[in-house]
């Protein structure tokens, strides 16, 4: 082809570089279509004012099968970018090609292109998108909303972490500052031995320091500090995390079993041994047939009235313990759940001290000890699996403080049914179900930090001639982490509530509160799975590489959604005791009662679902407190009630209560989450009725809001099935949910900063200044 | 309190047994609540056939403070079934009561008892759920629906597996042989050194097999066989994916690009010692600064024409390339992608063949490679951080089919603009977003295949007084699985069609395939990490295990959402492709445009949206092809048409171009996405239409329902916001995944047996038997 800027006719008629940047454009796109050069074609031919000359010429320039070559291309760059540098809105690539011809004729704009100006506009109509791009794209310094979106200072972050911390701010600040010890710096978890060895010395520093013992009366090396003990887990878990499940497993689940179920004589024996790490332990009750349904171990534990003694025995190789923490290593005794065997007669589960290996490291006569090898995270835990071949130990090692053998050798208990004793039993250990969603949600803080701040700092993509923009900025990547980011505040407070209310228990209020702690152990621990998740693509390569941390705080957490209770288990524990509220109206049922139900528990809720309510769309409705929370209200009650109603309807027709509550599981789940849901709204806003600093509470309220909406739309398929809302106001939700999530993106790094978490325990480059 | 069964009352009267069943259930509860000891209360000082001892001997029975002994209570226990062991349908507690009176009375039943019976029911419902599952709950051999439900065989699995594998049957079952070779062994991933040690002697076998070369010309060792490129790494994945991913980047991108990107003299230079792994290689794209934005990368080539040679050069350590696979150890040399400057002059990317080190290790010269340490998974690769400083290389080196430099030293491109002979030259690798998916999708169906068949024997609760059931059998189970398995039936097929396009590809269609693969990308990957974490986590603690495979298979695949392009950044490409369909609708966009629009592709879905159609909850509606397409096809169209409104109504507004963009891109995040799932549709629906075994047929039938309708499911809020659907409709289709779950269940082991996973590499103790 001739080349255009170097021909002679372009040199005689200037105003044929009015062309130009409508070339350019078809030429840079990725493909010039068939009916792009059609188009253009009749374009050039419909210019009365060319010359043939000059019309051969440019339609010359728009045949496919002879390209401009790049190096004219790129003269005709340069060329447009001399009228390009100045952008004005709403310019086109006509309006540029006028101002290039100008240049080229002393300045003057020739009145026959302003004649041909709408039939050249019309063409560039049809190119779309594309046109509007190109016009952009030639601007040297192109400024967009995207690009100019940063971080703000909306409020102090010191004075939101004293918040977070409340009264347990100095002790969160003790346990980081030993954690900042270089004895702390993180391993290698590829050589299982050497890590174990590393993770066991950290626990001796922690018990050094009397943080195992935290929770033990004072006359065991304790401070007698339950709240405390909680402080320590959530805080030791910004970092390695098998050193706070080794943690949990010693001084929690071994050192609490002996003092919850056992009595005096067991504390006096072994819990200063055990705040210390003198005698490392473990609590050995899944066995591998018997996981969730701990209730069928097959373990033995026959009592021997001739001699006082109780046989420990694995009958088969499915009953063997199986992920026992401490026990491949470390362990000296364990806590052994074993069904009691007296006279022949099966009492059910009770609990016994058993020793596994003497301080040597031997093995106990008739203890054998499989290590479970790597797992997928925790690699620093030595777990293992324990068979019992008749083991024997002294009826004083029986952990009797809810079930014993008198001197005549008969069993006694002050609990009537063997059922109800196992779940007090289990209800004892409740601690466990609160220490594990605290640490997941330290570790969902920990990714949140390391991802924004990345994401605040990572820069990509950018218009076209301007400067690449961070990926914080974009919409994707706000819709993935903002949310999450209010789902961790809701929970901090939300978990809070919890701990408070299992601190201040009374007997009576027991079985609410370990719903309560099985509801929202699983609600948390699998948000910590779906932010890591998020955190983990939203770092793209750089959370892939172990240095970032994302890696062992996923793989570690991975976990916590199956242990203390698999979460889809635990959510049908939690729907059961919730349908237990119904259990006087559930025999009668009928509309009557349900609405009468409905009636007394939610007069405002009955009222809302008017035709205006379930469609208003204003700002200030779907942002009022009132609203939101009558929503969560509505959707815990009616899941409830219709549960409840379809477990009756299936029952009454006859189906066995196993199969009807199979068949209604899934509706069952959906009642636990509701109500967990509402709970952690109703708490968030009662935190932030208590705040008095302006700056953090406006932050919170936004961050309440997201929480709020952002559960809404993804349960808006419900509420629109219900009718309690119509799709003007599940799309405005949606909106709303958009809009601040762009808004909370400017506070985002100062809100993770306001986790407080030390540099040092973070570690990961991506994230550290 | 006084013993019931020991009383002189109750052998004077037997009639009091009736109370027995009652009493018991209660003290059985967890707690007896004051108002069920009020409620029992009265309903004892109501009966008038009791003298005053018995009535103050059975109010004794319910004082909360004074529970029976738990030997008396297990004496209850046996009383009582004696006369359960016969289970009647709706049989009560009352009924019980009065058999077991009847028992002590020589098998007659006392009139008073006939009238106390209603008098006694009414208690008992109050008691609700609880009396119903007492009474089963005494039953010895207690049948359930749930309990009965097992593996069936509704097809022959290797009659599947001939349709799943196709032409490719005997290259798939050749390469399964060679993995089983003793040879192939899985590894340790601890130990670094090692691991990449065994990865790449894994390599050298399959290179020495030929699979390495597979797809190259036949004069350079290959096959020329692309389609049996992607069997290979298929199948491959099954095994450890390390290894998979090095042979992808020796064979596939280090290869491909010298291939696809090179010209004949750089063929026979280097292609057949790259297939033979004689020289192993890197493609070296990503640099630290510029991953998804690959386009901006800094590196430079500056052409040097005195001497004829290019000099590679990293200006800035942010400029290194990153994540190189085969870097950090085994490379010698790199395809390394550059800005070409010529004359001081950027003339955009291209790509040149550098030395990294000679065979013995050493370094070439300005070589530097940091090693990138260890990852979250893929840890058998060594990725790299690979520095040029001045590395010098001759003129031929440059991979010039694209772009080149002629013996004048003037640059020459047969693609005019930069930008498209980027995209041209990325198109040519387009087969890394086939492999990917591919390989991923082995990984999920390895997955599924180890949880599949642990959920069918592994067996957690069970009815009261009944069996132990397979948790497969548990519909929450279902639900979480059931639905990815479909999933993995869909993309098979998917991921089939889009190869086959590939293969037989003109260029014109190059954008679409380009676009297609993309979209499957980004599906396809995102599904096998959603698909594993099920998988992980329906395996419990076993499933954490790394014996169990889920580990590795789940942390090698989690950067698949990131690598050969970032899936939210793909979808974004592929939403953009498919607006270019709207190019010319974009800028005349008006209501009646649209609605012509909607009218001509969519003519039936028009007449779909009546009020008949959006209530229709027929069974045979909804299991019907056409209704299921129509309403993906209208949701991919509705949601194209309403994003190009939304962008247009922007940019018109003034906002610019890349602002508009990024407001709508989680708009056109959902573009892709239902782009990618009516494919996916359409493509299983035709694969059934070629089946001829009934059998098969019927079941792949079953999973394409399965995955229309949870798909359907999971999008219910946007049909229902549209009005596509009414709420009564979307009930109706969640009932019908969750009784397709049901049915699927039954067929699901032979189902995951007919993806012919060898046990030798499935490896999983859980899942071979």
């Amino acid at each position: 082809m001739a080349s255009l800027l170097a021909s002679p006719q372009i040199k005689k008629n200037p105003d044929l570089y009015v062309f130009l940047p409508l070339l350019y454009t078809v030429w840079s796109d990725t493909v010039l279509t068939p009916s792009e050069v059609a188009t253009l074609e009749g374009l050039i031919r419909s210019q009365t004012w060319l010359s043939d000359e000059d019309r051969s010429l440019l339609l010359s320039q728009i045949d496919p099968t002879a390209p401009p070559p790049p190096d004219d291309f790129m003269q005709w760059r340069e060329e447009i970018r001399r009228v390009a540098s100045d952008p004005r809105p709403k310019q086109s690539l006509v309006d540029l090609g006028i101002a290039l011809a100008a240049l080229h004729d002393d300045g003057t704009i020739s009145p026959r292109l302003l004649g041909a100006k709408t039939s050249l506009e019309k063409i560039e109509a049809t190119l779309g998108l594309i046109s509007h791009e190109a016009v952009s794209s030639f601007h040297d310094r192109r400024s967009t909303i995207t690009a100019q979106q940063s971080t703000t200072h909306s409020f102090e972050p010191v004075k939101l972490t004293a918040i977070l911390d409340g009264n347990q701010a100095d002790l969160i600040r003790k346990v980081k500052t030993l954690l900042c010890d270089p004895e702390f710096s993180y391993v290698d978890p590829g050589d299982l031995g050497r890590y174990r060895a590393q993770v066991l010395r950290w626990l001796k520093h922690l018990a050094d320091q009397g943080y195992g013992a935290w929770a033990y009366p004072v006359n065991y090396g304790g401070q007698a500090d339950m709240a405390g003990y909680f402080t320590i887990m959530e805080t030791l878990s910004y970092h390695d995390l098998s050193m706070v499940v080794k943690f949990g497993v010693q001084f929690g689940l071994w050192g609490m079993s002996v003092y919850f179920l056992g009595t005096e004589k067991h504390h006096q024996k072994y819990l200063k041994d055990i705040g210390s790490l003198e005698l490392p332990g473990c609590f050995a009750m899944t066995e591998t047939h018997h996981g969730s349904n701990v209730r069928g171990i097959e373990t033995t534990a026959t009592y021997n009235h001739h001699n006082k003694t109780f046989t420990i025995h694995t009958p088969h190789i499915h009953a063997r313990k199986e992920y026992i923490g401490n026990a491949a290593l470390h362990g000296q005794k364990a806590t052994v759940f074993a069904k009691l065997i007296l006279d022949g007669k099966d009492y059910g589960v009770s609990a016994f001290v058993v020793p596994l290996r003497d301080k040597s490291g031997k093995l106990h006569p008739g203890v054998t000890i499989e290590d479970c090898g790597r797992k997928m995270g925790l690699n620093g835990v030595d777990n293992g699996l324990i068979h019992f071949n008749q083991v024997v130990i002294p009826k004083d090692d029986m952990l009797d403080r809810y079930s014993s053998v008198n001197d005549e050798g008969r069993f006694e208990s002050p609990i009537t049914s063997d059922n109800r004793r196992f779940f007090t039993m289990l209800g004892t250990l409740v601690g466990g179900r609160i220490g594990i969603p605290r640490s997941g949600l330290s570790a969902a803080k920990t990714g949140l930090t390391i991802a924004i701040r990345y994401g605040d700092q990572r820069k990509q993509f950018g218009p076209e001639g301007g400067a690449e923009v961070p990926i914080l900025n974009y919409r994707t990547h706000q819709r993935r982490l903002m949310p999450l980011l209010a789902n961790a505040y809701a929970l901090h407070f939300g978990l809070q509530y919890l701990t408070d209310r299992f601190l201040k228990r009374s007997e009576e209020e027991m079985q609410e509160i370990e719903a309560l702690a099985a509801g929202l152990k699983a609600w948390a621990t699998w948000n910590t799975t779906a932010t890591l998740q998020e955190c983990r693509e939203a770092c793209g390569g750089k959370g892939y590489l172990s240095e970032n941390r994302i890696d062992a705080l996923k793989n570690d957490t991975d976990i916590y959604t199956t242990f203390e209770g698999d979460n889809t288990v635990l959510l049908q524990l939690v729907a059961k005791s919730r349908l237990t509220e119904f259990k006087q109206e559930f025999s009668n049922m009928n509309m009557f009662t349900i609405v009468n139900y409905l009636a007394g528990q939610a007069k405002t809720s009955i009222t809302e679902m008017n035709p205006i309510a379930v469609r208003n769309t204003d700002e200030e409705h779907l942002l009022d407190p009132e609203f939101q929370l009558s929503a969560f209200r509505y959707r815990e009650r009616d899941i409830l009630t219709s549960a409840a109603k379809r477990l009756k309807r299936h029952i009454d027709s006859g189906m066995d209560s196993f199969d009807a509550f199979n068949v209604c599981q899934h509706h069952l789940v959906m009642v636990s989450q509701a109500y967990v849901e509402r709970i952690l709204l109703e708490e968030f806003r009662a935190q932030i009725e208590r705040v008095s600093d302006a700056g953090c509470r406006a932050v919170l309220k936004k961050l309440c809001d997201l929480f709020a909406l952002s559960q809404i739309d993804k349960n808006k398929g419900w509420y629109l099935e219900q009718g309690y809302m119509e799709g003007v106001k599940t799309k405005a939700i949606r909106k709303l949910v958009n809009q601040l999530c762009w808004d909370i993106r400017q506070d985002a790094v100062p809100l993770v900063d306001a986790f407080d978490i030390p540099d040092k325990l973070l570690s990961a480059p991506i994230a550290v200044r």
